[in-house]
């Protein structure tokens, strides 16, 4: 059996049509090592636009924007996850840094959210979480707490956006799904207005799919009467939901590990996890499990920071030398202390998130 | 040749289609000379919806909102100072007063304005122009400096209207201009959030074409979630304007009285405005002139304060005892020394207007 390397690029493969049609591009090998990160490192971050432009503010040390965003609809989980680590690695890299809390986007793009109050309650519980994920209270805001001149922009962006391109885009004009999505652009290119930052290179990690708000926003920024850096981004692999061909979703609780379940939670949702196993202990031993289906090793390969330990789980599982339930252990027992600490760093955290909201 | 009462409701037979069709309401006689101004008095203002609430508070001396607004691509004139004469009534009868100075709605909707510099600058002389004309600082608020409470309101509306519901009414859905719309409706009814007044009744002096805007406001204001009181509106007739079948208009300066025209400016313009004249001296002293239609003497019964001077004008041309020559005139006697003085005011709210736009 040669040697098995959980980085090589499947997923590019996978995606490559994304790239030759919509003009993405890879991140090149040699990016992926420099950038010190397990999410660069294992091709969970998979592609970019404009990305060089960053890298060389990074390697000169010179300021770039560090801008995302979450719009919840409730607790936090592990796929949020993933856009965090990815925002505290860029602040790591010296960035000005904005992270949205997105509550009036929230409210206005999903139905469940019956009122703003709910969504400022949301917003609450997932800033103590952002902050016990190691962002600080200046890299954050929230949206119903911003500036005029950050709403007035919002509604500038509304002029340089025709119905037309909206619709082929987006396929309808529902109104709280537009505010929504000027309220996204605004966040990405507000830090750049001179009353913010000013213009420089920005950065925002988003989803394959969403690569379309990255387009729009992009194609936005050259046609606002300003003079603005156009946006970089790059792309990660979603996280995918605990069971066969599900998303991880706040809305589906035994899809997603979320970051406030319990040792007993983290237990059960971990053994009902889809597996990669064989169906009886001589096939797996035989034939190896395949880690690329398994969504407990998935966890590991999204979260665990030790690329010895993620590499060689992925070589033993395959060569069904480790089995399901040890590697179900191996994960429930890493997800069940990593998750206790950064409970514990919420316990403390919630007050400052109280005191913002007031 | 009987008795000729010009604010005989000529215009309300007129557009008797638009209550029956649309439920707008009669202001009754009644209440048209309870309401002590010649907007009112002379049928200027034809129609309600739901005004009797307002009625009764101001009765019963109890607050009441007052809301309206501009949002102007340039200078104002005349017909602007329609609805801002309507707001300074309301203002002296002990209304909560919220005069929008609409500079992002101005933005948004009209492709003229090339960015927020231009739309806030317009903002900034148009503010002086309201101060002089008899509202205070208190009074209005400028779009683009408003409370995070407002925008956020203002995004709130979006979920509430359907894309069907709006392209229905309006016939698209430009983006600018359904931003325009949001920002109108949470002008109209954020005055009652708890963080302002309160529930309270609340008056807005719109023009009959505007109805629509009306509708969607109060429709949607129903389908928040808030306890609001459903906004009522009083509609007025648009003073036309100087050419025949055109409308008073920023962007077709001879059409329009602007607020700083100089005293040849005012000549030239009511020497070029169409007349209800007869042809000959002969014959309009034997058959009268027609001032139903003559756009001078549409400018004193909208503007000059003095009931009698406007009714006996109004008898004394039908007669053909006055001139075409007499009328425009006493016109430009009037304008000239109205606008004299209200621009003498101007030269000191400017520099309010600065301070406030700093």
């Amino acid at each position: 059996m040669t040697n098995i390397d959980p980085w090589s690029s499947t997923e590019i493969q996978d995606n490559e049509h994304m790239f030759s049609e919509f003009g993405l591009e890879k991140i090149p090998d040699a990016v992926r090592k420099k950038l010190d990160h397990h999410l660069f490192r294992r091709g969970i971050v998979i592609a970019h636009r404009d990305f060089g432009k960053v890298l060389q503010r990074i390697e000169t040390k010179k300021p770039f924007i560090n801008i995302t965003g979450i719009a919840s609809s409730g607790k936090l989980h592990l796929g949020h996850k993933v856009d965090i680590d990815l925002f505290v690695f860029f602040k790591s890299l010296g960035a000005k840094n904005y992270f949205a809390v997105s509550d009036i986007d929230a409210y206005v793009s999903r139905p469940k959210i019956q009122n703003m109050n709910d969504a400022t309650e949301i917003a609450q519980e997932n800033i103590a979480h952002l902050l016990a994920l190691g962002l600080e209270k200046k890299d954050l805001y929230v949206q119903s707490q911003k500036e005029p001149r950050y709403y007035e922009f919002a509604f500038e962006i509304s002029k340089k956006i025709t119905e037309n391109t909206y619709r082929a885009i987006y396929g309808h004009t529902d109104l709280g799904k537009v505010s929504a999505v000027l309220l996204q652009i605004a966040d990405i290119l507000h830090p750049q207005l001179e009353e913010f930052e000013g213009t420089m290179p920005s950065i925002t990690g988003i989803g394959l799919e969403q690569d379309p708000h990255a387009k729009i926003t992009r194609d936005v920024c050259k046609r606002l009467p300003y003079k603005l850096e156009t946006p970089s981004f790059i792309y990660f692999k979603h996280q995918s939901g605990l069971q066969e061909g599900k998303k991880m979703s706040s809305s589906d609780p035994d899809t997603a590990i979320f970051l406030d379940d319990s040792p007993e939670e983290i237990k059960r949702k971990v053994n009902k996890a889809f597996s990669g196993g064989k169906d009886t202990l001589e096939e797996h031993r035989k034939q190896g499990g395949n880690p690329d289906i398994d969504k407990t090793y998935e966890i590991l390969k999204f979260h665990h920071p030790d690329d010895d330990l993620v590499k060689h789980t992925y070589q033993e599982y395959k060569k069904g030398k480790m089995l399901t339930g040890e590697l179900k252990t191996l994960c429930r027992e890493f997800l069940t202390e990593t998750l206790a600490k950064h409970q514990e760093k919420v316990k403390k955290t919630m007050k400052i998130a109280e005191q913002m909201m007031k």
